[in-house]
């Protein structure tokens, strides 16, 4: 590949030694003080392309440290993997011992993949990955292949969807540490189950965010929805784009994660001749051939651009599949009847018949919520390439109340939902609670302590809003009520059989390789639409 | 493909009638005000997509006419084809009839160019494409195959490079009628010679820009060095692909312009599916197939990113070359010495071999100068898919003082020169006076008439020139002596035996097809260097 890769963040050596690197290429000098003797600061050594590092003797795990730049300011480590006080405070010296009992495991492919987002903070009570683990029985019941995590580093405050996340290396304090997300991982893996996380390399959260006192993580020339695009191919790219990476191999080699669900890809701007996807996916590959285990790489993505997932020998960028949104609003539209927002170009039998064939819906027509002709056909990509969803977080979640579609659809309307989903060509994706008719909304929340962004997130959320025509207030996301009424019930008999419906779909669709494993040129292609049937 | 394309401007049918078609969404109501019967004005009908039409009878050529937006602005057309009276006046109905005696012309191809870059304006003393065809036979003489003419849409004011123009169907008014750039093309065409035209797809210049007026031609999503970028993705880009699209049409087809120079294809963001880039080129591909001539299109690029010219087959957008400055960099630094800038990436025998060998110097190595990581190997590509030039307008021009390679260079060095560009594998460029050594500067010219424009010009310069050191004041821009100084002398034996040593290597890479068809595979793939000596 093109740039060296260069590990950063602490790493313990042996005999109680800890190397620490950081990229500050914005900085003059940097030191490492240890809180617990601050007077006794370690200069750090500048190396090439920005990066400074120490090594520091009788380092154990849970040793508190700082960087400090420039004779003053002290910072958290950009690439921290534990902050024991959150997003404000010290960064600590993880411990990375675990035994692993996952020896045979291999991964698994899309074509086998039976895909569940969770949301570790209301999936369970104990809002944990202790509290995930000690569902995996069910889920292995229910046949799910693979759970996906939604994203878990390090956000600030208690509460938070986690697309806030500011140490893209560290794991949410009250989730758990890094042993216990281990501990799920492994534990999946002893049921069959692979893991998913969702990872954010589009722009950072609103608070806590200090990765601009070390270099030049954001830039001007690109203008995001929500905030500073990150420096992908300008001056200093270097740097940014191996924080990522490091980011991405560190899930999936030292935490065993099988794959990760890249947010919002089309928010990653990249002119360099070396799309950074096309990076991050052949440093992948090399991993997969070194650990023997299959890694995917699953883009969200919101352009129906096929080149990300299109092999790099044909001119793509090589990513796994991607999140196909288009199948959602298709069936969505159809079976609630809603025509407001982007649900606006959509909403007839034809679309719907359009995604279970050619994936997208939009494959070149004119949009009208887009005001222009868009998209292209996915040629050359196989149905497995695309995860297909009836609700998501974001599906439900950015719906003023998020309401699941337990609140509007009747039993056998979500069975018809189900059935859709289960048997479309496309890989299924459940949200959690799905399989049994959860009516508990997903909300959106936060727990931000910044005043000035406080004050801002209604209105925000207002703004988002505004082309659904949606009546009603918007939830302010800060009340902790807001957090609780969106922990899922675990009213399995909430929709008497949906559960069992669930079940018996997905025993159907691994049972039948027809169900599991259509080629684009074996599926049928001439699906018949008359009224609201597709025969 | 995927739009229906739109013809737009003024359209003569019969008898006197002539269509017009605006392309105007952000309007309520459009109307044609003929400037002799103002008190008359014509309404347009909107159609679909923004488009408004209406036919007018007892149309002459010349008869100038507003668009008046909202029944309040009075605003030139877009897509007016002749601007009388400059930026700011009425645009007038063009005069379409001419005799093209070029019947048999096909084009010619890439292999078999020698260019020349001109510019109309100092090119000779009448400053016209009538005084361009006067020196045709001097170009024939010569041996050049192709002429590119720097961009000649109306620009504001007399004198401009042609990069600030902003009416891109319009010939600017004091280069001559859209007669006499057909008489330009058809007289070069007799003589075996293709013409090339510079045009700017990227921007619009920054007086006279009446563009916002009518739609959303432009966005904040994306920042360009030189101002606002033009929507090529967001809501509402159909109409603004298909002005620059219709465009390229007109003049390769109403014009029998060969192939067009796409300025800083760089600065067109476009993260659709299908990127205006591809989109262009297919659109010129059903044009050649439907008049059987050859149309070439060639980027201006400086991201070392084969995309642009690799074929759609292979993930590509299928244009046909691209200008490789890296080529220029390379040379100039080793033969000038020069190490500030852009050349401190350059200077070394090893890149030059490079460029001869790869095309692109930086294939993926580390750009100080960009500070990053940058390219790839153009991999699949022709090296005539690459025009490579020892100076042009903007080597020369963007320099302090706009000098040549004649103020520094001995005779001898000017000939190493001029035999590594014409025994390159690439396709060579000339610049207007190179081949006899011009000594006058091609200096940075412009006649804006806004005060507040005025006032930033010599300063913008002076920040760009920042990182050359280079020491003196910058020429004001404005004043009417520097592009006299820029006109070229025409003393043919500025430098003896310059122009006949010019004219020896193009014959000798004519008839020797090892010297203008090479493969990348046939090329000495094991280039030596001793001192500062290609063996």
């Amino acid at each position: 590949m093109l740039t060296t890769y260069i590990s950063i963040g602490p790493a313990p050596i042996k005999d109680g030694q800890c190397t620490f690197t950081v990229w500050a290429p914005a900085c003059s000098s940097v030191k490492v003080i240890v809180k617990t003797s601050p007077d006794h600061p370690w200069p750090m050594e500048k190396g090439e392309g920005g990066y400074w590092t120490v090594t520091i003797d009788q380092v154990t795990p849970g040793m508190e440290y700082w960087y400090q730049l420039d004779d003053n300011l002290l910072r958290p480590d950009p690439a921290s993997h534990w902050q024991p006080t959150g997003v404000h405070g010290a960064s600590a010296v993880p411990d990375t011992s675990f035994n692993w009992t996952d020896t045979d495991w291999q991964g698994i492919e899309l074509v086998d993949m039976i895909l569940y987002e969770l949301h570790t903070g209301v999936f369970t009570e104990a809002g944990n990955f202790l509290g995930v683990i000690s569902k995996l029985d069910h889920l292995q019941t229910l046949g799910i292949t693979a759970i996906e995590l939604m994203p878990i580093a390090q956000f600030p405050g208690h509460h938070n969807w986690g697309y806030d996340g500011v140490f893209p290396f560290a794991i949410h304090n009250e989730y758990g540490t890094a042993a216990h997300l281990k501990e799920l991982v492994n534990a999946a893996h002893q049921r069959g189950i692979a893991v998913i996380l969702d990872v954010v390399y589009n722009h950072a959260g609103p608070e806590g965010n200090y990765l601009p006192d070390f270099g030049p993580y954001f830039t001007d020339k690109y203008k995001l929805f929500w905030g500073g695009a990150v420096n992908f191919d300008g001056a200093g790219c270097d740097g940014v784009r191996n924080f990522f990476i490091q980011n991405a191999l560190m899930w999936l080699n030292e935490f065993h994660i099988d794959g990760l669900r890249v947010d919002a890809v089309h928010a990653i701007f990249d002119s360099s001749a070396l799309h950074f996807m096309e990076e991050l996916t052949a440093q992948v590959r090399l991993l997969e051939q070194r650990v023997q285990r299959r890694k995917i790489l699953i883009a969200e993505f919101d352009l129906n651009n096929p080149r990300y997932i299109t092999p790099v020998a044909q001119g793509g960028y090589g990513m796994d599949a991607q999140w196909v949104d288009e199948f959602h609003h298709a069936l969505h539209s159809l079976i609630t009847g809603e025509q407001t927002g982007y649900y606006e170009d959509f909403g007839t039998m034809e679309d719907l018949a359009r995604s279970l064939q050619d994936s997208y819906v939009y494959t070149g027509q004119y949009s009208k919520h887009r005001n222009r002709h868009f998209g292209r056909v996915p040629a050359n990509t196989a149905y497995n390439q695309f995860i297909a969803f009836v609700q998501n977080h974001d599906q439900v979640g950015n719906r003023l109340l998020g309401d699941r579609l337990t609140a509007t659809l009747s039993p056998e309307a979500l069975k018809l939902a189900a059935a859709t989903l289960m048997l479309s060509p496309h890989v299924p994706l459940l949200f959690m609670g799905e399989e049994y008719g959860e009516k508990n909304p997903f909300l959106y929340f936060t727990s931000h302590s910044d005043e000035e962004l406080i004050a801002t997130l209604c209105e925000g959320r207002r703004k988002e809003f505004a082309v659904f025509n949606w009546e009603g207030e918007v939830p302010n996301p800060q009340e902790e009520a807001i957090f609780n009424q969106s922990k899922i019930s675990w009213r399995i008999d909430e929709v008497p059989g949906l559960f069992r419906f669930y079940k018996y779909l997905i025993a159907l669709r691994k049972n039948r390789p027809a169900l599991h494993n259509f080629r684009r040129g074996n599926a049928v292609r001439n699906i018949r639409i008359q009224n609201r049937v597709l025969q």
